[in-house]
């Protein structure tokens, strides 16, 4: 006999539909809210926040507080990982967050090769911190970024419009890039199996750059560096849940999939749904995909996005969330009435 | 029995696989060409330069001098055509594009209905002396920018990450961005019908910013629109030949090139190639879909990147390309060792 999994996310993770389906939303615990902008308010530098456990563990607790949402995600960022490889990372106000640039084979070398368990404490205190505080049905999401999303970050020292720098160091200097992935690997490895250790229900991976791959590189870059992730994960708990999430996939999503074995899939908002629901949610459960606009847009437009997605996914193992992250000028009583027409099922 | 066409692109064009593909590459006439920086410090600006026949036939006929591309294509821009529907645009060095917001209903009623042809007479004028000047064997293409790729840059006055204005925009008044987009269907039709009866042997509908539009949306505001415009010119010009370009279509191409019906589609360099041979191929011509980058980094991944493209497409019809415009800081080198290695088979 199977037991009945604790939260409608881990029984969506196990292949269960929910009638009504679990909600969350990337970057729940955000700028939209205006209790985030009063904590946020109490510290010098958005690390400052991260690295905070009384206060991280309150602002992601925020929005299930607010709104009752069926998981909490750790309030954190992908470039702790940076961080805690001896990188120096800052957030600027406005401008988004500032690396030295890691622009090839020397500076690569010079990176910790692991990750420095110390420095990221104050991550699994919050974690222990927010797990204490959730009910026994919500469930509690780790997270961190996949490597490439990371290296892109690291080799180009912050965003850029298509995130170049990383994509001709690939082309250029394959050896070395892989050099950079594979410490990545490792690092992510390892922070996922401590996150899940202090108590977080399930992880997911975060590609946000693996739309601007070309085919093969698509395959070296972002495949093979999550089945590597995956398969560690594995061995050192076997029970673990993952969710992968390669933005901006499309015709590739189908082997990703196949190929890497996640518990579920994000979808991003542009793919299409038909295919998603025949070709994905076929393989395994999936999560998304409204677009963070109609959000912010509300409406009627709102409601028909909503209601799309319901009749493309719900009828089998998904959670509903967002194709990416909830933007940061989204009226709050959009969030409501986004909820309000999900759970009205 | 069947004419022979007169060029190797207008043979792919008709569904013949040349046994060498044509290769021709976007914006090939442009910034990475000392010739064509030479010939753009000639004038204040780049308007100035699409408008001056002599210097963008000229500026076209650049890269077909230099490295025997089996197609040329018009030096123009795609916001000539808001241009010549009354709205203001300047082009800043090093900004891009800047055009007057056309945030909502009003300012769309306000717009001018119909192109003023008068306004566009040197783009016809440039044509006619390229088509004199060009070999019979070298295609000469003409284009236009999609409805919704124009739209998303007279909405919000200029380039953006993700075009957000006329996304919500279309979310929160799809009636007045109807509107707006009725007109842009209309002005492309008679813009590319005058541009075939002025000499060129084929169009490309560029809709550089489809990859951002949801499952939907995409239907509403990149299919049917293009749809419209090809039944416009089929109607017009039984013969005309027209490429659409989806960039970032994904997983909805397949429905693109079903219902659109265009003699050939432009693949990006982020699709699955196995999809792309399979879904779309097998149903359409294809151009395409080297990685720009790929041909910046140079190198022994260029040569791979080649020989990927050409072992997928090349035994069917096809014409070599990018998978999107050439990057300004490419080396002429890398191109003429792109083009040597598409040649030699």
């Amino acid at each position: 006999m199977t037991a009945v999994p604790p939260s409608k996310i881990l029984a969506a993770l196990s292949g269960h539909a929910n009638r009504i389906p679990p909600v969350w939303l990337m970057r729940q615990a955000g700028r939209y809210l205006p209790e985030y902008r009063a904590v946020r308010a109490k510290v010098p530098s958005f690390l400052d926040l991260c690295f905070t456990p009384e206060l991280a563990a309150d602002v992601t607790l925020q929005p299930i507080r607010r709104f009752g949402f069926d998981a909490a995600i750790l309030f954190s960022d992908i470039l702790v990982v940076p961080h805690a490889l001896g990188q120096t990372v800052t957030f600027s106000a406005g401008e988004g967050p500032l690396l030295t640039p890691t622009m090839g084979a020397k500076e690569i070398a010079a990176l910790d090769k692991v990750l420095d368990m110390q420095a990221l404490a104050p991550v699994f205190a919050t974690i222990e911190r927010v797990r204490r505080e959730l009910a026994s049905d919500v469930a509690l999401l780790g997270f961190c970024g996949a490597p490439w999303t990371v290296a892109t970050y690291m080799v180009a020292g912050r965003g850029t419009p298509d995130q170049a720098p990383a994509r001709i160091l690939a082309y250029q200097d394959p050896q070395a890039f892989a050099a950079l992935i594979d410490i990545l690997v490792e690092a992510s490895s390892d922070y996922l199996a401590r996150q899940l250790k202090a108590g977080v229900d399930a992880v997911q991976l975060f590609d946000t750059w693996a739309g601007v791959l070309a085919g093969e590189e698509f395959d070296r870059w972002c495949i093979e560096p999550a089945q590597r992730i995956v398969a560690n994960l594995r061995r050192r708990r076997p029970d673990a849940k993952i969710i992968g999430f390669p933005r901006g996939a499309g015709t590739s999503l189908p082997r990703y999939v196949e190929r890497v074995g996640v518990d579920a899939v994000g979808l991003d908002w542009m793919i299409d749904r038909k295919f998603a629901r025949e070709q994905i949610q076929t393989r395994t459960p999936v999560q998304g995909n409204l677009d963070p606009l109609v959000l912010l847009a509300g409406g009627a437009a709102l409601d028909r996005a909503v209601d799309d997605v319901l009749a493309a996914f719900a009828a089998k193992p998904f959670i509903f969330n967002l194709g990416h992250g909830i933007l940061p000028e989204t009226p709050i009583a959009h969030v409501e009435r986004m909820l309000a027409r999900v759970r009205k099922r």
